[in-house]
Parts: structure tokens; C-alpha cells; sequence
């Protein structure tokens, strides 16, 4: 048993026993990083960062959805980052993830160039200062571009992947021409992409989209990911991507 | 009665009696130009060019499917434009539609700059002359970029429309970053986006994108447009876009 400080709870992720750290007042993952898990391939032997991994559910998960057995967890908030290392241990997956406490900013002062094969990242969504009242609550940060931009995440990006390393970033759809302009810009060229629509007959409010450090220019769309039937339950295809099985397993 | 030339026959529109001439062995129009007539807005007083008009299947559409009362199409291929103003002339569209033979490459020599409110463009989805057998034929020229690419199109189009003019376009899902990346390049902000499904968990074929010359970027992503029911029978979604009446309405 793990020790909480207050505030905090614990949470089963309903697979292998596995449970995470929370704090319910600060900021707690929503279905956003379960399907970047879920949408992100790494294999065996490859070596993966989790750009703002918060309580590190990203690499959590993916040493459930995925081969890869070497995740790095950065974290630009402290207090974040030591719950992350505490559900790390507390699951004995020390062997398999490290959680940095940095800021990607100075990414060049903790990795070596080229040295990734997978970067994911759930970035904060919506762009600078808007409609911010506290500054410094953990929730604005996770959620605004204040101490980090997408500018920020993929010049990074494009210095610490391998050629042809894999870029996985979920983020919202209305910000999707910034998003493929910019990251052709960095070099990461967009290869496949993902919507997530509530219902089929709704707006997307997410997307995932998958690129390719000096990746050639074509881009694979796939069919669309349906959260709920019209009755208000979970589509099939959602419950396979959200569930702790790997995607398009039964 | 209007005069088929050999090969040519004409086809029903199935609305207000209206007819177009085609000829089978060289270009048909498909279910992008009519998706796109739906997708595209013209209001009462607005003017209207489509680029690469083939037999003008769109303008005729949209005569029906919007309040537009001022199209100009402009096709490459003689034959085609022929063919075209036989159409606007046989249902008495001599009013409302001009067709123009020409180049878009010269269109400098036939329109004055930021002289159409909106443009409507089905234009050559395959690069360059890739598997290219026979580069005169109708059909190369109508589905190969071969007398005209994306760059023209986008660099004529932010030159033909007004400020915040508006873009309308239907292409292939797999160019889509391209497409992005240039219009932006050209100063024509993607704002819209729908993508056509033929099965709700099959990728897309289509894209429809509507631009504005000089606009901010936010995108608006719409629900996905499905084709078929798993039974095959076209979704209701289908038959409003597809069918003469305005995308919308019962």
C-alpha cells in the first residue's frame, strides 16, 4: 500500500491490479490519455518520452497497451510528478518508467538529440492566457498554454526523435490547421489522424493524430472513433480503445 | 430538344426537369461534384466561379441547391465546355450560368482580381502524371494534375475572391495536410471540414473544405458524412446532400 497525502485518492485502471494517484481538487486524466494510449504504437526495445505525463497515466498505461518496456514521464510541476513516481512504484513498474521533473523548454539539458524512437503528448488545449483567472492552479497549467506551447512541444520534439521516430499528440480539433501547419514546419509530418465524435451525428472534440519525424507527405484518416450509441452507451469500438486490451484486439 | 452530339447522352438531374449532357467514354460526373454543390453556400446577389467546371454539373446544381444567381464555370478542355453550355442552354440556365473556356493559369487575362464572392472547385486529385497512360485524354486531364495543380487553383483563387471570399473544395483525404499547408501558404485558412465515409468504420474517400481568403485560423470539423447503412441501402444523412433539395432540409 501506497501512501496518500491528503487530498489525494487512489484509482483502479481495471487491469493488472494497476492503480493511480489523484488529487480530485488539481487535475485527474480523462478519456483523452486513455485513447493516446490506446492510439500510440511502440514496440519492443524502443524508447519513449511522455511529454507533460501530470500523474504519469500515459506510461502506465502503455506498458499495458504496448511492447515498449522504457517510458520517460516529464513533468514541469512538482507535486504532479511525485505523484506519478509514487503510482510508479506503487505498481513496480520502477524497472520500466522514469518519471523527470523538467521543463521541455530545456529538454536539451536532460536528453541527448535523436534519442527517442516514440514521443506522446496530451498537451495543454487552448491557446495562452483566455478567459484565466488563477495562473498558477495545476489545472490551468494542464490545461493552458502557459508554460508550455505547441511551438515548444514540437521544436523539442523534432530534436529528441530519431529520424522517423513516431510523434502521438491528442488534442482539440478546431486547433487542427495550427496544428498540421506547425508540426510540417518542425519536420514532423502528419501521417495519421483520428477523430472523436460524442455521437455520430456530432462535431469531433478530439483528435489523434500520429506523425513522422521527416516523414514523406501523405496522410493515412481513419474511420471515425463514435464514443456513444444513440441509446447513450459505449460503442463497441470505444470500449476496445478504452479498455486495458490493445486496440482492435477482442 | 436539345442536339447529342455521337456518344454523348443525357442524363436526368432528377429535379425541375433539368438534364445534363455527358459522354460515357470520357468523363462522368461523380458523387463528389454533387456533394460538393451541398456543401458549397452562395446567398442572393453573390458571385460565383467554378474552377475546371468539366460538363457543369456544380453550377447547374447550384442553381438549384443555393439562392446564387451568377456562376461562371471555367473549363480547360473545349470539348467539355462545349458540352457544358449545350446543358446551361437545354435548361434555360442562360441567365444564371456563363461557361468560359480557358486556363486558370491565365485567369488574370479573363477576371479582375477579388471579383467573385465565392469559388467551387472539383479539381484533379492525383499528382503529377503518376500511371499515366495517355496524358491527352478527357479523363487524364480531368483526374491528373497535369495541366493544372493545387498551387495554381489556390494562388488564382486568393487572387480571384474578395476579402473573405469564400473557398469551396471536395479532394482526396490522403492529400489532406497538403492542402492545408498550401492554403494557408496562399492566404486561404481552411474554416470548415466535413469527410465523406462510404461505412461509418471505413476511411474516408472524400473531403469538402470550405476556405476564407484572409481569415483567422479555427477550423469547424462536422460530423462525418456516412454513404452507406450497413445494408448497403444510402444513409438518410446521404440522400439529404445527395438529393436536390438544399442539405438540411427534409
Amino acid at each position: 500500500m501506497c501512501k496518500l497525502k491528503e487530498g489525494e485518492r487512489l484509482d483502479d485502471l481495471q487491469t493488472r491490479g494497476y492503480e493511480i494517484i489523484q488529487h480530485p481538487g488539481k487535475f485527474c486524466f480523462g478519456m483523452d490519455a486513455v485513447l493516446l494510449a490506446s492510439f500510440a504504437k511502440v514496440k519492443k526495445g524502443e524508447r519513449a518520452l511522455d511529454i507533460g505525463t501530470g500523474t504519469g497515466i500515459i506510461p502506465i498505461l502503455m506498458t499495458v497497451k504496448t511492447d515498449g518496456e522504457d517510458f520517460t514521464g516529464l513533468e514541469i510541476q512538482e507535486e504532479s510528478a511525485d505523484m506519478a513516481r509514487r503510482s510508479v512504484k506503487h505498481n513496480h513498474l520502477e524497472d520500466k518508467i522514469t518519471i523527470k521533473t523538467g521543463d521541455i523548454k530545456e529538454a536539451a539539458d536532460y536528453f541527448k538529440a535523436a534519442s527517442f524512437d516514440v514521443i506522446t503528448t496530451n498537451p495543454p488545449y487552448m491557446i495562452g492566457q483566455h478567459g484565466i483567472t488563477n495562473i498558477n492552479s495545476a489545472k490551468t497549467i494542464a490545461r493552458h498554454e502557459v508554460l508550455c506551447t505547441l511551438d515548444d512541444i514540437l521544436r523539442e520534439s523534432a530534436r529528441l526523435l530519431k529520424f522517423h521516430g513516431r510523434f502521438y499528440m491528442v488534442h482539440r480539433p478546431f486547433r487542427l490547421v495550427e496544428i498540421f501547419t506547425k508540426m510540417v514546419a518542425y519536420g514532423i509530418e502528419p501521417k495519421r489522424m483520428r477523430l472523436v465524435h460524442p455521437y455520430v451525428d456530432k462535431e469531433p472534440n478530439m483528435v489523434l493524430i500520429e506523425g513522422s519525424n521527416k516523414g514523406k507527405s501523405r496522410i493515412q484518416i481513419e474511420p471515425p472513433l463514435i464514443v456513444y450509441e444513440k441509446d447513450g452507451s459505449y460503442t463497441r469500438d470505444l470500449l476496445l480503445n478504452y479498455g486495458m486490451g490493445r486496440a482492435g484486439e477482442e
